[in-house]
């Protein structure tokens, strides 16, 4: 179990940091960093200034992500590969100060660590701060990552933002390189994998009381647009018996969507409807359509399919009875990503090891880089328990103690790697 | 029953009056005619040349009302009382053509019927042309009758419209005198009684195929705000089983309410969710908070109040089971106003006979002028059939065969009261 004075030691590090790099925003009432702009330029210095204090050799590539290399410290069994370890610097719009950033920071504090206490390691290591996981300013996530992993798609760079900006000029004026955004990914045969430290972003640590959990994978997710159109009419003169009342037929349909999701408690499945539109929308008029989200997440693609058809087979009941007429679009589809076992389970072991009881593995209902960066190689991700499970919000909160501990359990999955790596 | 070429070449005429009335609009692309504005002053101005072509001594009163009198024919038991005819020529934004200015046309063409007949009344006629039912200009409705009848409270003079203007401003820039407002009530025994023709703006009619019917009362009415406030959180990482989703709450209320309207079709219950709000209104994130209306109209006060009573239960149990919190505001109540028993009668013997067969008692959900009148008089109406139920929609459509029939019951609901008034 780890000395809680100098986890904390470290936990308060990683807390002047996160209030350094929360300074840098577009916005002075609250943080805001999209991908490409100044202040992601600004905190990518930071970063960059952060892995040269630390001994790392430092360069921006051509996707503006930060990387800092150390070289194998000995030899090892796969000779002179890599271990990546990062997260992003890009915030939503009204950002917690945590999500992403405190990843960057945890790796910066394990080379520190690992320095301190004189351990050589028998791979070499690669921070990774990537500019763009959340997708705010272009309409497309995990750019940073996707590049690095080798899976970026090049008419990407036609995208715009919403000032028309190009990804491709919008790379130029920050200074990195458009044209050779296809030149920067990792080869498979260098790397060892890809590890992640993140906030958990919900609220499964808080309740179980454990500050750090082993994600076994990123969730199967698929996302619709249901549109139900049904007649208007006047509030006050169109009997119950006659209406075709879209909003209704909806509501019938969202409690039909939780109480499928409620059933497959075991693949953890979850059904949310978080976007509605009412239309005409006036008190006295019946509704004539309702449009809303749905986004479904599950352990696994088949428990995930199955509830997207067991919620169809409800929306195509609803209509008939209801006389009304439904359209069900899917509008993304993000396939099951698993978390590499060798990775999984040195986590397991060192989380353990640092919280002096069991670990609990979880599934991560939220997409991160990792789903980039299963293409290139495994990887492997250390959930760290926030405050009301809150986060893209400025309430986001980790405590100093949990964020020493998430180091401490890097560094321990960074030791027990290199011990699976010594040499007969 | 109607010689139905007479009464098609009546509702030829009407519908002639009705285009000639939806020309005067704000737009040219659709028509909009609201209270004390241009377009409504050359609505009342031929609406007043129509009047006095019809033998009528014509006056705008102090609220812009257009008045058109016909004294007594003949001596009756009433004396000098006069019977009130009237309905509005102000529309909502976007309008349908029928709504109120059909009813203006009809006591219009029905005195002209008269008149062809050589019929003298044992009573006078007052033919109203009100510009204010819909309440779309300033933040309440039925302004005209309300002064007609004598409740209108004059600190409404201080409401103001979208533009800051008041109803004061309003009254003195269209000619008309707020300054006398307070003088044009009827005294209550100067009249016999008011009477309406208007559209169903519903489908009863249409459903029951029946071209006219005679409203019962105006239905019991209240309206509410109700709001639920859940939990926010990512859509992706909350358990179904720790989540307080705001929209699943209000979908199951919705659902409640419903069953709760269905219930009591003895009494016409009607409930109406028209409006709603889902925030913050992401596809991945839980809603935290749902705002919608509620809109619920009876056959009695106690059949309303009996059912906001049993959503109200509903909803402190969904808040209960739910952990979420909600409030709910009672924004608008308007009781029961029945129709005279009287008229009622007149109204329906005049229509079946008109008919030729068993006239339909129906309730209208509707607010109407009757509301106001009411405080003054007994009050009736006769609903015409109109297409599909459609109204405050361009689409609104009544056949020349049918408004030929209405114009008819008037006449015969006219000729009943007169019979009535006979001195013995």
């Amino acid at each position: 179990m780890t000395d809680i004075a100098i986890s904390r030691a470290i936990g308060k590090r990683a807390q002047q940091m996160i209030d350094g790099l929360a300074a840098i925003s577009a916005s002075p009432d609250n943080l805001t960093r999209l991908y490409l702009t100044p202040e992601h330029k600004r905190a990518a210095e930071l970063v960059g200034d952060w892995m040269r204090e630390a001994g790392l050799s430092v360069r921006m590539d051509a996707a503006g992500t930060m990387r800092g290399s150390l070289p194998p410290g000995r030899a090892g069994r796969s000779g002179n590969k890599s271990l990546l370890i990062g997260s992003h610097i890009d915030t939503v719009i009204d950002a917690g100060r945590y999500d992403g950033n405190f990843g960057v920071i945890a790796g910066l504090l394990a080379v520190e660590t690992l320095k301190a206490r004189g351990v050589a390691l028998p791979f070499g290591l690669e921070l990774l701060a990537f500019g763009d996981e959340e997708g705010v300013r272009f309409p497309i996530t995990l750019t940073s990552s996707a590049i690095a992993a080798g899976i970026f798609e090049t008419p990407t760079l036609d995208q715009t933002d919403r000032d028309g900006i190009t990804m491709r000029e919008a790379l130029t004026q920050f200074g990195a390189n458009p044209e050779a955004v296809g030149n920067e990914a990792y080869p498979a045969d260098s790397v060892l994998g890809y590890l992640e430290v993140h906030i958990e972003q919900g609220p499964v640590l808080e309740r179980t009381n454990a500050p750090l959990g082993v994600v076994t994978a990123i969730a199967s997710q698929s996302r619709h647009r249901i549109r139900i159109k049904g007649e208007a009419g006047h509030a006050g003169t169109v009997p119950m018996a006659m209406r075709r009342d879209a909003l209704v037929a909806a509501a019938e349909l969202i409690v039909g969507i939780e109480a499928i999701a409620k059933k497959d408690r075991k693949n953890a499945l979850v059904a949310t409807i978080g976007q509605m539109d009412v239309l005409p929308g006036a008190s006295n008029v019946i509704p004539a359509e309702v449009r809303f989200s749905l986004d479904v997440r599950a352990a696994t693609d088949d428990a995930r399919r199955d509830a997207v058809a067991a919620i169809l087979t409800q929306a195509r009941k609803v209509e008939a009875v209801r006389q009304v007429s439904l359209s069900f679009d899917n509008v993304l589809e993000k396939p099951y990503a698993p978390c590499g076992e060798r990775l999984t389970a040195a986590i397991e072991t060192a989380t353990s090891q640092v919280m002096g009881k069991p670990a609990q593995r979880l599934l991560s209902g939220a997409g991160h880089d990792g789903l980039s960066m299963a293409h290139l190689t495994e990887y492997g991700m250390i959930f760290v328990r926030c405050r009301g499970g809150i986060s893209h919000n400025p309430a986001e909160f980790v405590t100093v103690d949990d964020m020493g501990l998430a180091v401490e359990a890097l560094v321990a999955t960074i030791l027990e790697l290199a011990r699976q790596e010594e040499l007969p």
